[in-house]
């Protein structure tokens, strides 16, 4: 892990240069490519790609509907009772983010208000392969059931042995009412325009490789998207009081995940620091994959020493981390200092696996400091509000001349002329 | 305005047929690299394209301080009047937008929750020259103060007599932090990387030309924006009770924002449809915008001859307007009807310059279909949503097993260590 100290100014240059520059340039173009495919050719390019990328030939799309019916028969009792108990924690969890719309009848003759409904549709991407995490599959659905969205299509990847039995009974379990194998920039595409066989959706949620990330990124507009995830990361921001071997056993649960993670120690201690680093060698040694988290502390690990605590809850929001764990004495204290994090991990035995598996809160978050302005996704993201209004002919009258004012300084007449002609009638009724 | 009548079959045909397709392709490059010489070059570049675009030579983008605080000795005191009032109702309520986090204690051990945190900086565009709204500087600051974001900065092209006072004055009554004579994709891109003079944000929200539609999205992922804005468009939705010359003004206030602005009527009447035309063609020839109005007309306005009221409604849910008048004998019997729209004026004195300036609902709406999955801009825009967990070791051993057992049915083994090794300590303890 490579360590860095000083002020606060020596540390946040130090950690500037520390960030990867990406090269997206090449894959943009074959993204590209891929989408105007499919929008030109629908299910033709959508076989084709398929082959090529996944070579697997298919002849449909879709999931038989027993298939996915059937799909908690394929898998172990323990493992369904694990993913039962974390539907019941993510769902207490996200029942309470939903949100009601209001209305307002402060004035006479005027009401106004705020409808908050579900998307109709949602696309939700699910990785394949050895990335394939039936945890994800329950995030990402449970918050659009909890919205009321009354279609939600899970798309993913075709495997060459047919699909991963756990993926099919996690989506069973979520509650996904249509399952389509496809996957890549092609599925994207295909849930933002529609094809012969893949229904268009209002908006596409999901991790992905950089294909599906560009992909997402190129058809914001056309649908929603919920964001533009990078690698994933953790900062730990500990004292001397915390256990360097859950602290190190942490760091490397966000390692693991991929080369390009990043792992961080925030700490106030030189010596907690040099502990850290110590267990993560050793604890590295017993892992089976070993090679990508060691790739990851090598290229991204850090132990930061900061002279305070306060300098150190400075850095992390800089740092703006997908996760924070606190293991200070009184975590509790600290909550207040945390501007930009994505989910917030308190005491010792608030491990980040625990909020990726269980806990209930979302573990779809903004990555690669994109907290300082995304959110977890939630029920919010499967919601779209619209306002509304009434106005009486009295409760106009009062404000006509104002807006009539406003149009006029703005130019726009016909503004004007719409409020204008709604009193015309009565000066020509008292003429007549 | 072209009658289109028929099943519903038939009229959804022809309205997907009248999209127009964009040409943006050529215009993306030169944004790219505009995006692109700010990034690199800073100050220098946007001097440089500022004398370029704005034909402008500037030596301080910053606008000062003494000149925003004495904005309102320059403009009419009847104006501020009225943008003051407008500023009550949007205030009111966008202040019932207003979220709070929460606290969720109800398993003993573990606290769940949500914290909801304002943006710490927000960018606001607000275009200059012809299509300078001051109405739109309220729609866009005043959200982000509700919010609580600190430092509101916004931005605005430099004219060539010195910034619209009418924008600054609007500027001073919703409360912006700091202003910025710049404008175009490199006024979006000063935002999304910062300057020596310009602040790097947290998001962008704000309508522009193209060039500044095209940089944000450019941008986004680096910082967040709003939404992806087209040109603009009603539907109002009537029946033979309606007033033919309120419809009327309405569509043409539309109308005359843009030639590529689309006014729609879908009624169940043709008669009524026929009075509405003839009317839009008599009030057309009083407008002093009548060029843009009418080729708006020509272009994108369409008579719909519905079959049914809920024919009507499900040909409106489709387009997805930004605004949708409701003018039917009793309107509010139909909100519930009403899937996909941005902003909904129910009856017949809800006209839509009334939430254009006043009513105090949001004018920054999901314009060009969007309205199925994007919102009007709100309090939520300038929010940012973190979780948090807390749990004991005894209510972190309730769970322990599912969550093992599910970090390695993902294969991820050091997330199933980082939960174990907390309780690795007591087997060590009761051995000893």
């Amino acid at each position: 892990m490579r360590f860095i100290s000083g002020d606060k100014k020596a540390i946040l240059e130090q950690l500037h240069s520390a960030t990867s520059a990406d090269t997206q340039v090449e894959t943009e173009a074959s993204v590209k490519a891929i989408i105007e495919d499919v929008k030109a050719n629908g299910d033709a390019a959508l076989f084709r790609l398929t082959e090529q990328f996944d070579g697997v030939r298919l002849t449909d799309f879709r999931v038989a509907q027993s298939l996915l019916d059937n799909a908690l028969d394929h898998v172990e009792a323990d493992f369904i009772k694990a993913l039962e108990q974390a539907k019941v924690n993510i769902l207490s969890y996200h029942q309470k983010q939903k949100q009601s719309g209001f209305v307002d009848t402060e004035k006479h003759g005027v009401m106004r208000g705020q409808l908050v409904r579900p998307l109709e549709t949602a696309g939700i991407y699910v990785p394949g392969g050895t990335a394939a995490y039936p945890s994800s599959v329950l995030m990402n659905i449970l918050p659009a059931k909890i919205a009321g969205v009354p279609r939600v299509i899970m798309v993913t990847p075709p495997g060459k042995d047919g699909l991963n039995p756990y993926i099919l009974a996690a989506a069973k379990i979520a509650g996904a009412d249509e399952v389509y194998q496809i996957g890549g920039a092609q599925a994207i595409a295909a849930l933002a325009f529609g094809t012969e066989s893949i229904p268009k959706v209002d908006k596409i949620v999901g991790p992905g490789n950089i294909f599906v990330a560009l992909a997402k990124r190129e058809v914001f507009g056309i649908v929603d998207i919920d964001m533009i995830a990078g690698p994933s990361e953790v900062v730990v921001v500990a004292d001397a009081t915390a256990n360097p071997r859950f602290v190190a056993a942490d760091l490397l649960s966000q390692a693991e995940h991929d080369t390009l993670a990043r792992a961080i120690l925030i700490t106030t201690s030189a010596a907690f620091g040099q502990a850290v680093a110590s267990e993560v060698e050793k604890q590295l040694q017993t892992l089976p994959r070993e090679k990508i988290a060691r790739a990851s502390i090598a290229n991204f690990g850090q132990v930061i020493v900061a002279e305070s605590v306060e300098i150190a809850f400075d850095i992390m929001n800089e740092i703006a981390p997908e996760h924070l764990e606190i293991q200070l004495e009184n975590p509790m204290d600290y909550l207040s200092y945390v501007k930009n994090a994505g989910s917030v991990f308190l005491g010792a035995y608030a491990s980040e696996p625990l909020g990726d598996y269980f806990a209930g809160p979302n573990h779809v978050l903004p990555t690669s400091g994109t907290a300082r302005f995304f959110s977890p996704l939630g029920v919010a993201d499967f919601c779209k509000r619209t306002s509304f209004i009434s106005y009486t002919k009295d409760a106009l009258a009062k404000e006509k001349d104002a807006i009539v004012l406003l149009a006029e300084k703005e130019g726009l007449t016909a503004h004007a002329r719409a409020i204008e002609i709604r009193f015309e009638e009565d000066d020509e009724d008292e003429n007549s």
